[in-house]
């Protein structure tokens, strides 16, 4: 069974793809050309989900006897060398052996001999490769909602403090209506919480093996691909194994990186949101809050400034994460089965979108929500409110009109007529330039005879925001009751 | 508790919107800005929503006494002759009334006075849009569900009609390994399946109530929302009421629609690889399949054409959804909370989404399997496979030599060694322009002494296909178990 | 040369696509298939160019003696019948004959007989339809180049009445250095200067022939393509007949119909710049303009509400534009040569873009500008500036710092110092809450002995403006200059 | 005029970052936030740039007075040094110090002293990392121009080899009409020529000089900007400097940026068609021609493997690029004036734009056209054409069909009935599995009694090919033509 001759051919293959890929290439790749099809200096970031992948074939192929227990143990013992090795920053990574799955595969060959060839029994690297950024998404989604979770909290901590702190709620940007700025706070971990039940979603479709579909049509070798689902934590929600069922779907699908893409597209848009009341807030005119010094720069030329810098490339970034979620769509797009080489071109707007995202999340977490001093075990240095400036700013723009019109349907008017009168009264209160609070009772009642003196509480902003308590307003009392139900949701 | 004097503005706000908003306003819109904004000739397909949710609104303020019974009935009444006469075509339909909303209100106000005015209590638009929107698309999944499962089921037919005939799989659109053709269509029904489930996530994200959160903030009307919920069927999977929760949020949130649209994306994107798939194999160089003649048209100027209009088509509108996903996204990035007139941009693209998967969903579904012939209970003018082509093709481009290396590493060679061996053999075969399978015994055994007359087995098209009986690979075995696993799945 | 019995199919054809292609196809097409390839409901609005097109065509196959005088003279009476009744609307459109092409000439057919059939000699609906496109973007792009010279009338208008009114120039939203209001509006005429541009070389490059290509290798009939360029005003700048000089190119080209998205897709995100800003300044916080009433719409609930509904629909309406250019690209994204059908989803989004992008001009040059009261032959009712209120806002924010910094490099110090002197003097004024120039001198002599009585003048908003003065800056010397440059420009 | 005891703090400012802005800032940035926010690991590549336009501002700085010429002298000595040390690999990037710009005037600082803190006199980092893009982008844009002449040289090459090969043209991937091979090649040239077009469009609007717009509102120093403009060698087609006429739009301005990728994208799309052809044609059903070797790679499971990796991969960096242009879209869209961070964001899809459209240009040129041979003085290892098969191929489907059509109308017949007359002939040749040049005279005279056995001429496929000699068409005489004018354009 020894097969030392015809062994040669192939350890050159791997070693040196400079050479010529098998006997049926006539001359070698250029060097612009390894350069422009080789993916190792970005795919060798996989290096872990690919020897966890070997590991779990190779002890599938073991128990399933079609290899030796002595290769088994052989490739275990290559893979652990490999992957110290790697994490010491002594494994040399080669162009000429393309991708992250050749650099490791030879070097275990050279480490182990044959048992190394053997590895590759049953798979192929259209498998292989899907199954590595398979696992390693599963990875990142965790991670990621990790940090969406820190968010929330964040945002949870400082709606919290500002329960009663009243700013204008804008529509168009212009004044509305009176809402709590915790009320406010609380908008943004909705759509937070959303991201996080749809990057669920996505993990559910990530996580299932392709593994053992070999190059497109399945393979010869008697294999146990529910067993390798196992190993991997590849199951259902019933912990049934999750295993891909028709090959060639296996090797050339790639929704699961588009569906990613889209989830954090969305994500990043409620970040860009978020961004933009941020730069808008800390403008001079609005003032309503300030953000730490170190989220922020100065100007290489006007002394004064300080710059909201953090929340300006959050919101540009939304921009590269989208561009990246239609560079893969186009990607896809027209492509016939099974595998092609456009594939490969998965990776990287794949690998920039986890870091944008897991990056901006952190620093976000900690923008909104400050860091823990361990001294005093508490928060420090998150957003500043300045409560009287939003205060002041809600007494501009007649926010509480609507109140005022709510106040005369509950006198017995139609909803359509109460705006109207509101309306004439809002005209007349422009032209003083006052606000309606500030018109006498008699004035008021000039526009209707049933207004009496309790339409001031009605015209408070306080007033205003009390009112409005049923589930989802912005009364103080809903809000807490929302703050409870996240509390004990993000425990 | 009349106030008919005062209830002439309102009338005339509604009515006249040509006029002016309302007393704060010192001119009418321009026709240009009245056309620019208007929204009505794309949104009054939301009528039936509208209505639903008018209704279930009504329904709770009365059984919270804000309105009387008596309006309630009203109400009711006005909607059913609305009703009727937007079916009967009898509706006028008012450019000057902005959208599906006004109009709507408008008339019930005409027809039905005061009652109507009170129906807008405790809500606005904003919430109102919201609420219609989401109902729409409910509804629309749900059609979409139902075609996708047609669309996989016609799959499944030509599948297992065809689970013998062995076409050459592809990889880089080089002949790879054989494989079933039914295999072939199986990988889609995973694709179109994936499709289904996302939609599923998208539906019980859509399917959650933003009515009674008002312009903004909530209302100060003692609302029950969850009874809302309940009326229109907004529910969760144990039944409870689905509400949004924060109403700055609920009037402000537009994920659903682009969440939605990027499902649509990438099940439009599968469609674009089929057709690729369909316009190759229809070439004269493949010949592989035709479609009905319906389903292609001719040339003006070359009288032998037939063309695959119907692929064609459908490739090329992936480009037009992937556009409206694109345009929703940069639609919202950058917006600040709440409701900003650009959200009304969110209806066209998301419309014609709709319209586009429906229409391609359903005439693939019939290009692929057929329709029914009601003489005689069967599908017909599916597609026409030509089987004999199929396999002539897969006997061109040496698509068993990996099974003449899985061969040899049955003997004992290491795969990697295997792989060169043949990589020799194939070369001479190409030198002499025969299959692998056309070589003398001799010489193949001259490329390695352990091969022996069994060989021509592995080599032949049949045996390589019986022989990939993994899961989810290519054998006849494991096809006839996946469409069993379809068919129950589907039934 | 009779040839009465055959043409009776030819006629069927024309008339009865709803039968058959032509003696090849077994089947008509079903209506759902009918409706999903036909084009006719959209690119009916081709029909002028349609008519020009074949005009010219005809006019050369006579004066090349391919068709007869006789001939010539009934296509050309019959094209003004059919230009009559689509002008009055008697024209009747029928989905059955798919598009504007087979539309009008099976309406010249029934009007003059064969005459009609021989007007397709020659050509083919490929270059056909191209050559329409070209035809009818090209006069679309003249519309276009007049709107935004309109738009820059106006906003020229504006910055000459407001030379010397100051608001604080931002950088990151913060307060930067004090700018012109009239230099502001100048920055967006120089953006829609350069898009006005950009149309140009698309026009250049739109304003080619295909005509004369046929289906996609030329044709056997002897044509003269740059008679037929010239007669349709192709012709280079230097009058040379502009014709595509590769037939296979001709029929598949879309580069013009991308290019010329790609540059509205600009042209939409300048307006959504300025839509930004104008939405910002109209917020209550700011107030530092306001548009005219009839740009604006109101709240069915909230009394007070006076929203700028215009800026935000078209800042909503740059997804719109973009996600067509998105569709386009997508759509050409890996066809085959020639002509391919995906192309007939070209048209809808070139369409609704050029839509889009007029109005949007249209209602900006307006908004903006004002309209002309023929009364008083002067524009009115354009943006109202509040002088006050940009004066007042820039006070804040230490507009003047860098003039102090500059103060401080006149007087020998590197300009990195004077930074951060500065920086501690408005770390001084920051914490007593007084602007740098109500410092004492004797306090700012305390960050530098060098600083003199004369700083209070580089403090000030009017010298800091009048101080940058050289070419581009701020100083109303320099916006009259430029003011008069863009006067001339445009006249 | 000393400042020594102030100009510490100025140097501690630009060597440690870390520590903090300005005197204003009471925290130094965090790592995660300094990584976040700095450019320098990408924007380095600007160095070449920054330098020659920090050497320009400073001649003219000189030139006006402003620096004295031993300040200059000292500037540059300190940069030539700087360029020494970065060329060999001596300079110290680092991220404390944020961009490219700081980096070097930190270093230049150290070499220099105050010179080199001078230098930043009368221009901000908004200008001169505006000046510096467009420097680098102008260089590239060159390159680019020059590889785009290499590839329409190698397909010039190429068609002029293959004029009288014949294939099938194709529309709708179904067989149409006999082409030259040599006019297929040339669709390509016009598509690429199309590019170099626009590229020089897109130069001409990227090579105007923003510097000397400081920060957003110009500077209190007496610059010439014109002089600068000159030394850059920004100057219009007639040697008039090409400057920036407002710098609020100088500094906030990312058209060029976008300009450029969008010209990109569609090169990138017509590569993506040529891709998609190239990868057709090496199917083994097509065989048409093959690409040499080394731009293509195998299999690690199927050992007769040769797949089109170059093409493909192409192909798929076609989404890269326009997810770029999409990104950088995305980000401009809606931002207010002036400059904001998010601006930052333009720089990475750029360089990767440029990156990949490079690599892919150079490589597709000698892929397509092959490389030079110093021994023979020709090139060699272009793509290979497999003459018979393509012509084999163009006796499929009837290609000759429309010529029969023509042959009928010449003897009198509407073309509109030749081309049913002919489609019965077709039907007839189907069913007959014939081509219709095998049908016998008889049999054709059936169709039409006019039919003569001339129209075997008609029915060939070289016949049908010379026939096509109109301008741009297929015949070999167009052809030719089309190629000297080529050769004279690109020589």
């Amino acid at each position: 069974m020894s097969s030392s001759p015809s062994s040669q051919p192939s350890h050159d293959q791997l070693a040196t793809k400079a050479q010529a890929w098998s006997a049926l290439f006539s001359e070698p790749m250029s060097d612009l050309v390894k350069r422009y099809t080789s993916s190792v200096f970005f795919d060798k970031r996989l290096w872990q989900a690919d020897i966890a992948g070997s590991l779990a074939h190779a002890d599938m192929l073991a128990a399933q006897g079609i290899i030796s227990g002595e290769d088994h143990a052989s490739i275990q013992r290559g893979m652990a060398q490999i992957q110290q090795e790697i994490e010491s920053g002594a494994f040399e990574w080669k162009l000429d052996l393309e991708d992250v799955h050749l650099n490791i595969e030879a070097r275990l060959t050279q480490l182990v001999g044959d048992a190394g060839k053997r590895l590759h029994t049953g798979r192929s690297r259209n498998d292989q490769v899907a199954t590595d950024v398979r696992l390693w998404l599963r990875s990142e989604i965790d991670l990621i909602a990790d940090l969406l979770k820190e968010l929330q909290v964040s945002l949870v901590d400082v709606a919290e403090q500002n329960v009663e702190v009243i700013l204008p709620g804008f529509t168009h940007l212009q004044v509305a209506q009176p809402v709590s700025f915790g009320h406010h706070m609380l908008a943004y971990v909705e759509m937070f919480a959303r991201d996080a039940d749809r990057m669920a979603d996505v993990r559910r479709r990530v996580n299932v093996l392709p593994l053992g579909s070999a190059a497109l049509a399945g393979t010869t070798y008697p294999l146990d691909r529910e067993r390798v689902a196992k190993t991997l934590g590849m199951v259902d929600a019933n912990g049934a194994p999750a295993v891909c069922q028709n090959s060639l779907d296996a090797v050339s699908d790639r929704d699961f990186a588009i569906e990613f893409t889209a989830a954090a597209s969305l994500c990043m848009v409620h970040v860009s949101r978020l961004s933009e009341e941020l730069i808008i807030w800390m403008s001079q005119n609005f003032g309503f809050i300030k953000i730490a010094d170190r989220f922020t720069t100065g100007s290489s030329i006007m002394p004064q400034k300080k710059n909201p810098d953090v929340p300006e490339l959050a919101r540009g970034k939304t921009g590269r994460v989208v561009g990246h979620l239609m560079g893969l769509i186009t990607l896809m797009k027209g492509q016939p089965l099974a595998y092609n080489k456009d594939n490969q071109e998965d990776k990287e707007p794949l690998f920039d979108t986890v870091d944008t995202l897991k990056d901006t999340l952190r620093i976000f977490a900690e923008m909104v929500g400050g860091q823990l001093n361990p001294a005093t075990g508490k928060k420090e240095g998150g957003i500043t409110v300045n409560a009287p400036a939003m205060e002041q700013a809600a007494l501009k723009g007649y926010a509480t009109a609507t109140d005022l019109a709510d106040y005369l349907v509950k006198k017995g008017l139609p909803f359509r007529d109460a705006h109207e009168t509101v309306a004439h009264a809002v005209k007349a209160a422009v032209s003083h330039n006052v606000d309606l609070s500030e018109l006498p009772l008699a004035v008021l009642q000039g526009f209707h005879p049933q207004i009496e003196k309790d339409v001031f509480d009605a015209l408070s902003l306080r007033g205003s925001l009390n009112a409005r308590n049923t589930l989802g307003g912005t009364a103080p009392a809903q809000v807490r009751a929302q703050l409870a139900r996240h509390r004990s949701r993000l425990a």
